[in-house]
């Protein structure tokens, strides 16, 4: 059973320069894990054509899926469309459908389609649309890159409209177990046990909350009987009232 | 006036998974951005040897610094020493000065420094340590490489260990302007100022709250009076009360 595999790139200054905390990551980490893909890496860079560019080549390559987030609005610093299909090799330009959409949208509003607002109708040839229903300007899909909005809501929306057309696979299952002992005094019979049992992954977790110490253990595979059967020894080897 | 680089790596199949929300590349970015080091590039790989030895490559490669979280505690899962070591082309093994502090830490609490906690102690050769006032692993730092806890406690205090060892470039000065009309209102005047003002970066970042739309437009530069001089030509083209 092949897993599908994703990359997220976010594209953004005021990420970097720690303006903003990016939550649209954690987003899609779920909505993937949920269906069956698993995001295998997430990057953030700055909003220069070349770093971008560079980037969804990268990381287009390596990977079944990248999702993009951030640059798609009508400022000058949103340069994501024309640097992802530069990226792609396909060239870009306002289009028809996606002017169509804005049109309808503003005409609504008694606003103008302005000479700002038309660039974000500019959609690589041969890309797909992706439904914004909160404020109407378009993601798009080219090739194996989901280009969405850097708004969480917006972006959340895309997500949603993209996911189904993607086929998943088994989903990743996943129990955590929470033992109030210090990782040192777990670690070894923690190894034991995931030598065991390479057919689940389990990862340690350590926290410090009000004093106390200890660790979330996670086991995870796409087997659930496999990952029950290991909660259970995990159960036994370290009992809430040890 | 050079402004050093660096990039940002995160290490952990818990921020993949959506488990875990990563809130140390924020707090790093922040810290960098004080200290007048541009953060150029984050990245979250999972806690796989190869993906940690190759991302650790091309970034060192690529920018003065780079900064990395999670996988230095006693598990199995904790891979991250041995992998930099690799990348680094260093040997590693337990090392006496980090032994000695995990030994005089676990005496002090009449608990064994057993196998588990003595990995703990593995750094490459050449490397120097970076104290960890809470738990006493410390973290260490080889070439350009700075490895860190990925608990944010942890992380948070060796950011501040190291950030005093770094040679930063002068501050990066930012002021803000919150203009309540929509990003297409604006962009045009916007992009105009920006074409005349390229001494400093100005970014538009859109908002929707209560069902106010509107956009934060951040002026940044190192050169104080630019952003005074180009903020005074943001208030009087979009004035609050126009």
């Amino acid at each position: 059973m092949h897993t599908p595999t994703a990359a997220m790139l976010v594209i953004g200054d005021e990420i970097l320069s720690g303006r903003t905390r990016d939550s649209n990551t954690n987003f899609l980490a779920r909505a993937l894990t949920d269906h069956g893909i698993r995001l295998t890496e997430a990057r953030v860079v700055a909003d220069e054509h070349d770093r971008i560019k560079q980037a969804v080549q990268a990381l287009s390559a390596a990977y079944d899926h990248v999702f993009t987030s951030g640059g798609i609005g009508p400022t000058h610093d949103d340069i994501t469309a024309d640097a992802v299909a530069d990226a792609m090799g396909a060239p870009i330009d306002i289009r028809d459908d996606a002017r169509a959409i804005l049109q309808a949208h503003y005409d609504a509003r008694g606003q103008e389609l302005n000479a700002a607002r038309l660039r974000m109708a500019r959609i690589p040839a041969g890309a797909r649309l992706i439904d914004n229903p909160i404020s109407a300007a378009p993601g798009f899909t080219i090739g194996n890159v989901h280009v969405m909005a850097g708004v969480p809501s917006i972006f959340e929306a895309m997500v949603a409209s993209v996911m189904p057309t993607l086929t998943g696979g088994p989903p990743m299952l996943s129990q955590s177990l929470r033992v109030v002992r210090g990782e040192g005094d777990i670690a070894e019979a923690l190894g034991r046990l995931a030598a065991d049992h390479p057919e689940v992954s389990i990862g340690s977790y350590p926290f410090q909350r009000d004093g106390v110490h200890g660790s979330n253990i996670v086991v995870r595979s796409q087997d659930g009987p496999a990952v029950d059967a290991v909660m259970g020894a995990l159960v036994r080897l370290f009992p809430a009232t040890g």
